[in-house]
């Protein structure tokens, strides 16, 4: 058995840019309700772990992710998160890993909980980094993240997803 | 040149379920409010040929989204739009076929607008006929779309948005 997924993949990422997205870290339970967090104007990244995926690839994912041009502004033009300047939704998305046998999708190729746990963690941690060196004193920008595990429960609100995807 | 991108891509689609979407399918204009199309409970699809792709790959391509299972029971367990049953939102979205360069993306292996089109058209056109054959008299579901080539302004609420990417 190899360590990583057949074609050398660590990590599969969509991007949608949004105006609104509020997600669920915190089920109801009986005698307290559902907790969210939102962001505004900004980028929803939902990230998948393989298998062989390590630490060391986090801080230039990152780096790539919140640098590459994945927004418009206002007027159109494509610029960076950093740069528009908005905020990051993180949303671990396990299903993202998936792959087709017959009619449904097995998830072999995914990374193992613990491990993943870590590697989301890490990559929460560089992306509030990124984000704080880079801040625009002008602007209010924050990153805020789901709860590895869960159910992501999402709404969004967008003026055009402008999904994209991207591999490492 | 050759006709198709280099791995021989045909189409790149993003899969994600929903409780509710709505997406705009006319701007506003001086003296019309926008028009919006909306579904309840189903799947929403992005959309993206790739140079080379060609209208025998769409019977295949719907046939195989609308049964694999990419959706969720209320019960949590896994099956297919058709079966859930539920209806489906169709998005074309052509930075799905974006290729990073540098900080930018690039969309050079994107089919051509008219050809796109007609594929898109074809795909819309296939699913409406599917879900018609599959209808369950006692659920009401539906295909809705959006304006290819326009800015695809959504909505979307979900409760776990189960993102799944498929490749043909």
């Amino acid at each position: 058995m190899s360590d990583s997924t057949e074609n050398g993949l660590k990590a599969r990422v969509i991007l949608q840019q949004c105006l609104h997205a509020r997600l669920q870290v915190k089920p109801p339970e009986e005698g307290s309700e559902a907790e969210w967090v939102e962001i505004n104007r900004g980028m929803v990244i939902y990230i998948c772990f393989f298998k062989g995926a390590t630490e060391d690839i986090i801080p230039k994912m990152v780096n790539t992710l919140l640098n590459m041009k994945l927004c418009e502004t206002e007027s159109g033009k494509h610029t960076s998160v950093l740069q528009l300047p908005g905020s990051v939704l993180i949303v671990p998305q396990a299903t993202l890993g998936g792959k087709p046998k017959g009619k449904g999708m097995q998830y072999h190729g995914n990374i193992g909980k613990d491990e993943g746990l870590k590697l989301y963690s890490s990559f929460v941690s560089h992306c509030q980094s990124e984000l704080l060196t880079s801040r625009n004193a002008d602007a209010v920008t924050e990153v805020r993240h789901g709860t590895y595990g869960n159910r992501q429960v999402l709404k969004l609100d967008t003026n055009g997803p402008y999904t994209h995807l991207m591999e490492f």
